[in-house]
């Protein structure tokens, strides 16, 4: 068989799935877990506003973009090319390390599908149900290419920026109604461009919003070009040159095509109740649920040791002494301090006590990680938390959760999502409360609006 | 030490170089033969006009960035903002294959170094000698990063898309005057960047324009976020979760500080004499040579060995059956086809004769690649070209030449280098002879230039 006419690989055949698929293939609860999910990433990115990294992207877009077009950046309430917004949209998304999070992809699809499919369809004219049908599509490739790639992919690089850049570029072209072969060469070019290290972290330096940004960009480029006819290679993921050649030791193919049609990944997203690294988010369960049980105060903890797997090793390790609040939301040590002294480890509490407060920081020098084997052999599937905490009077105290608060089988309600957009939009003043309801009121009917243009008024 | 102010890591040294040198410092032939480079690549960018993969790209940058600017965009003479007048030059300056190639790091730099630095440089006000300086640092910064990269990365990654990214940062970051500090963060930015993988070549698709467009647009993006307080990862390069770590088996720390201040590898770059992939040039040399100094003609060619290293069938392995110009560029046979029935393979050859000559195709059915030890060891300092052809009357010729024509110990005299760009500029009538003679003189002269803005008129 000829290479061009055999649609047999499995990128073909996620493309084919992708390009097939209608809202109505999709389960209602499925559907109403996607809103749910919308509403958890405007609300996130609204919460962007402000944050330093998120302006200087602003100021680039200002000098690089047109100071006009379709596409609402929601961060200053402007409107320019869906390409800019998207980046804008996707660098404020991910900087409160409050949206949603894949567990067994380890991909973070809200920050990257969204910003692209809104500022794609922004300027198409096109729906809610559009934008629904073309986010779940970006949903279910971005976590069926990250679980492809692996383990070993994700030791090294940021999968929401490489990953990412694939999620956004299938979401628009399945906006943009193309086939199978045209969603197959937009994932070649955005696959192409697939970056993102997590070098950065070591640093604390801006990456993290710059691979947020450029994945929801490029995505969108990706599939904008495609739709011009701009080719890309077929075989991106599993070619002998493509992206797991180049980037994993140990990629499944059988990932890309698992249960298309009968299981519905974007449900098995996880919303973030922490406001943190979610690598930190079993372990701060488990620590909160113990002290709870046992009725013990931070005063009491000698130490604690978070059993953890490997990758909470790799994306935490680096961060000893955190410099700056972003820094410190992957910081076990804080994480774990700010839960035992303030009993919660959400945005307000980063922004009081993450740096500057004593008992937190000395809580933080008492936390260990420590390489758990049966939580590594779970993970990515499941993230079990689990602490040791010696006290003062030299007891020795287990915790364990299951399924941490956000997963599937234990999910935020619409309160708790309504309460957390609420909180979100009030973060940085970047929405009032009557905006942030209008909002949430929009989203919970987000399959019958005509148009998914002005969230926010224009900026005069 | 700490890590804040530990500044012995390689990336740190390469960038302290590259803040610190001045125009005095390089030698004067280095600054010459970077005027060559410059005019090689003009006219190259000149000539990507009309085609498929650049019109397409045009057309994504009319519909995402602003309609005017300060940066010119050669293929369509108008102007818009610097980041889309980078990705249009970048896209163009490498489709007709006809731009620079360092053989030791394998990396085409003038197509991304120039577009980017001469996008940058219209936008702020520079002059020639500014130019100039920043395009031999970006040179100095890509070529070593290329060769630190190693021989593992180019097996994959297309390295011009790769490190061609902080080529282009590294250059724009000189023209901005940035301190060595400045480099470091804008090299940061764009090594988590950096993408472009080999396997669009199965598909003869068009990700190669992609991949030096986004590689000179984005690495333009690093410098100019950089200077604006936007941080990246340090050792970005070396680093435990940086480009080396995750993109390369055999990195090379020590080439990252190679000889700066007194080896100059801008001077060691190549230009194309034949207009396919450099990696068909040795054999095509050896070939021409061998046929003169036997006196036979293709019809007396019953078999070509093409002996070859190892990336040499990396990239050209893949295309047996060219169907498009541009593919045909990477098929060996082709190119020796072209050299053996019309005595060159340029720009012409290949419009005429490359896809539909039947004696062509003969011949490209003779060839054979055969990887050879010697060749492969001294790959990629030197690109040996030796061919072994059998003739219809039964003898076996050897053929061989050590210095390709186009390397700097046979390189284009300026006539040679004039006619070129005299080529390129009419080969799609991208410009005019006029248009041409007066682009060189302002070339010869760029030392001198005030202004580096309006290399053509703005189209009316």
């Amino acid at each position: 068989m000829s290479q061009a006419t055999d649609h047999t690989y499995p990128t073909r055949q996620l493309c084919e799935f992708l390009a097939r698929f209608t809202l109505a293939d999709v389960p209602a609860d499925v559907v109403e877990r996607t809103k749910d999910l919308f509403l958890d990433w405007i609300a996130s990115a609204i919460a962007g506003k402000d944050a330093p990294a998120v302006r200087k992207l602003q100021e680039f877009a200002a000098a690089m973009g047109p100071q006009q077009g379709p596409a609402e950046v929601l961060v200053d309430r402007r409107r320019t090319s869906p390409y800019f917004a998207a980046l804008i949209n996707g660098a404020s998304s991910h900087v409160v390390e409050q949206d949603d999070v894949h567990n067994g992809s380890v991909l973070h699809p809200a920050a990257v599908v969204f910003p692209a499919v809104i500022a794609a369809a922004q300027a198409e004219g096109k729906s809610g149900a559009e934008v629904l049908l073309a986010s779940i599509a970006g949903y279910e490739a971005g976590i069926r290419i990250g679980e492809f790639m692996g383990r070993s992919h994700y030791r090294v690089f940021h999968t929401t920026g490489t990953v990412g850049t694939l999620a956004a570029a299938a979401a628009v072209a399945k906006l943009y109604g193309m086939d199978a072969e045209g969603i197959n060469q937009a994932l070649g070019s955005a696959g192409t461009q697939a970056a993102g290290l997590w070098e950065f972290l070591r640093d604390a330096a801006d990456s993290k919003q710059l691979h947020t940004a450029k994945a929801a960009a490029d995505g969108l480029m990706s599939a904008w070009i495609a739709r011009a006819g701009f080719t890309g290679a077929k075989r991106i993921l599993e070619g002998p040159q493509g992206m797991a050649a180049g980037m994993s030791s140990d990629a499944n193919p059988a990932a890309l095509t698992d249960g298309l049609g009968k299981r519905w990944a974007t449900a098995e997203t996880s919303f973030k109740f922490f406001a943190s690294c979610r690598h930190t988010h079993p372990a701060a369960d488990a620590l909160k649920d113990l002290m709870l049980r046992e009725k013990i105060s931070a005063d009491q903890i000698a130490s604690v040791t978070a059993h953890v797997h490997q990758g909470a090793i790799d994306v935490l390790g680096p961060v000893t002494d955190p410099k700056t609040i972003h820094q410190a939301k992957f910081s076990m040590g804080t994480v774990l301090g700010l839960v035992a002294v303030h009993a919660h480890a959400g945005l307000g509490e980063f922004e009081d006590h993450a740096l500057q407060d004593a008992k937190v920081a000395a809580l933080r020098d008492k936390v260990e990680m420590e390489l758990d084997d049966e939580i590594n052999a779970a993970y990515p599937r499941q993230w079990i938390g689990r602490v040791t905490v010696r006290t003062t009077d030299g007891r020795t105290l287990a915790g364990r959760v299951d399924v941490p608060k956000g997963d599937p089988g234990n999910t935020l309600s619409r309160p708790e999502l309504e309460a957390k957009a609420l909180q979100l939009g009030a973060f940085r003043h970047g929405a009032s409360e009557a905006e942030m309801r209008a909002i949430i009121a929009r989203v919970w009917a987000l399959e019958k609006q005509a148009s998914v243009n002005d969230w926010l008024p224009v900026a005069k």
